[in-house]
């Protein structure tokens, strides 16, 4: 089973997919938790040069190594733990590459479509926690953490075409243009950790109630 | 001018690269010679990855470098030297690409095309010039030059495949599948540098005989 989780800088991707794995871990599953880019030792040495902020990097070749990122996670760790039947829980995946490569950066469509077959070939998300939050809030949220990586530090207009496509990605339009990014459920990411992830448990025990059962 | 140089592993590429840029460079030419991957701050971290006997690459991440390194050398490097009017030599493009990742690696052609656009937008050599060599005779020559990095240390079969694609590229039909190449001219690789190189520059010399005059 692989879950995805996306959203804007600030949604609460990494702590929601924290607590999910903490809870799943504490039940006994075998659950795996990466993220992109990164995950392996090829992964994290793409990741420091995409996130150095001293790294001149052009778009496409952002995009392309994201890409070479993303397969060498898709085969030699996504691809086996899934066939070993492990829950696999992934922070960040296709949805990032549009809204940051494509909307951000401008790379077309088409072009990212493709780049991500290559670098996947097949593996398609069971489904994609895509957690939504008002474009103010999220900056509040990031604002408070400081801390600026390359990406992180790119101008707002950009921040704000990253967030908008990410609004985009909840149409059933847009889904329907992708196929490859499997179901999308979208959470509302306002309100307090726990909140947010009780309104994730309840999606995934409606889809998988065998795995996540009510809690008694 | 953007001028490429292709070839099997022991054609020479190097080398014939070396000498048309001092010959250009001795009459007063404002010549400018890169190799792929690398020719960028960038290109040169991925070069490292990609040639050390020690990285686990998967195929998919590999073809996805190298056209991570060649969007960063062309938007940074081969683009703005083009628009100033030098004359460009590029050691490995587009048939590396198609011989190496494709026939060698087994990643679709489909797929390449694609990264390939996403790497160069509309950048077309001018002219590449595949050098030429029967398979036994490259393999001999790599065979005394020792030191091997991680793709030439590859199983033969592979570089049968890869020296075969070459081959291929020389023929019209594959050329018309593949506008994105350019003009493609195969020279006769055999026999001493000096010979091979004479070759090159009488086709040059029919191509461009302003830049490219006899020799008196």
């Amino acid at each position: 089973m692989l879950i995805v989780y996306e959203g804007p800088e600030g949604a609460g991707k990494s702590t929601q997919l924290r607590l999910l794995s903490e809870w799943l871990a504490s039940r006994g599953r075998d659950v795996l938790a990466v993220r992109e880019p990164g995950g392996t030792i090829l992964g994290d040495e793409i990741r420091r040069i995409l996130l150095d902020p001293g790294s001149d990097i052009v778009p496409a070749a952002e995009a392309l190594l994201f890409m070479a990122s993303r397969a060498q996670l898709v085969e030699r760790v996504l691809r086996p733990a899934v066939r070993a039947e492990s829950i696999v829980l992934v922070d960040r995946f296709f949805l990032s590459t549009y809204a940051y490569q494509g909307a951000g950066r401008g790379i077309p469509d088409d072009d990212l479509v493709a780049a991500n077959r290559m670098a996947t070939r097949g593996l398609t998300p069971d489904l994609t926690v895509l957690l939504d939050l008002p474009t103010d809030e999220g900056f509040r949220r990031v604002a408070r953490r400081g801390a600026h990586d390359r990406i992180e530090q790119a101008a707002t207009d950009f921040h704000a075409r990253v967030t908008a496509a990410f609004r985009r990605f909840a149409t059933p339009e847009w889904q329907q243009r992708h196929p490859e990014c499997g179901p999308i459920a979208v959470v509302d990411a306002r309100g307090s950790e726990g909140e947010v992830f009780a309104r994730v448990h309840e999606l995934l025990r409606e889809r998988w109630p065998a795995f996540f059962p009510l809690e008694t």
